[in-house]
């Protein structure tokens, strides 16, 4: 595993003042360029939840779809997207979270999962953890997160210690 | 490949007056839920390329991630995003388009691709073609677009017309 991850650290790309100056983008696009690391990266987060009886993937918008799917392929299992705010047609459920000015909203389908179902959340950054803590909490409103999964955690931000000790919390890249 | 098609088609959802009235929305979500379905889309649509030597699968941000990404693990290739304006960190290709009210912009990383790989552009939908060929036209300005494949074609809205003779063109399901 160290191996791997250490393949998959080395695509990663550092990108200095984006969004904003001072700000050391990681990004993740050479990553997803590069056949053997997209399949490495995908794997890896498999191999850690594959004992855990995943019933559906779930997807944070958009970024999370992009591991997601391949996941959900390899689990042979569903996949449920998790949405920003009136882009999903049906009844939703949905759970709000601050942002660093204001406020935002994620939604899922009503009728998409049950309350047994046990699901892996996928998203691709870790950070101060606010999307991570707001879908987890609106997973539970529907079904059951047992893991949520990362391609890159940003450490010194505390994101994992804001979410709840049930979930398994996973990420590939530690910065 | 009919029976495979009629299953993937019984598992999309209408549902009307989305995303205003009048409109009758073609929801892919359960289609994304059912396990065996999501494997058949990506599958079907991998056996229509699967002979042209595709370098890259192209996916259209936010829901040609969600079939573009397990069709790049299918394929054992790379994914390049092409995305909204402003989201990508580094240099930038784009290509414009029009709206129904204004423009819009997709863009793509400057340095992701070399002028003869061969791209599978991927989007979930095949409406008026508007997306469809600006990705096209961006593609063509850093490699060679040699197909693109959508989920669900509005053959009445006459998108595939629109788009050039030397692209495949494959659709999973018509109305």
């Amino acid at each position: 595993m160290e191996e791997k991850i250490k393949k998959i650290r080395s695509m990663i790309r550092d990108v200095p003042d984006f969004p904003k100056k001072g700000i050391l983008f990681k990004d993740i696009t050479t990553a997803l360029l590069d056949a053997q690391t997209l399949k490495l990266s995908v794997d890896c987060i498999y191999d850690v939840f594959k004992d855990k009886k995943i019933d559906y993937i779930a997807g944070i918008e958009s970024r999370g779809f992009i591991y997601g799917m391949p996941l959900a392929y390899k689990f042979n299992c569903g996949f449920v997207p998790i949405r920003k705010p009136n882009k999903l047609p049906c009844e939703v459920i949905s759970e709000e979270y601050d942002l660093e000015y204001g406020k935002d909203r994620i939604e899922i389908h009503k009728d998409a999962l049950k309350k047994t179902d046990r699901i892996l959340i996928v998203d691709d950054l870790l950070a101060t953890g606010g999307t991570a803590l707001a879908a987890i909490n609106l997973i539970k409103k529907v079904a059951n997160p047992v893991g949520i999964s990362f391609v890159i955690e940003l450490e010194n931000l505390g994101g994992r210690q804001k979410l709840p000790q049930d979930v398994e919390v996973f990420s590939l890249v530690k910065y």
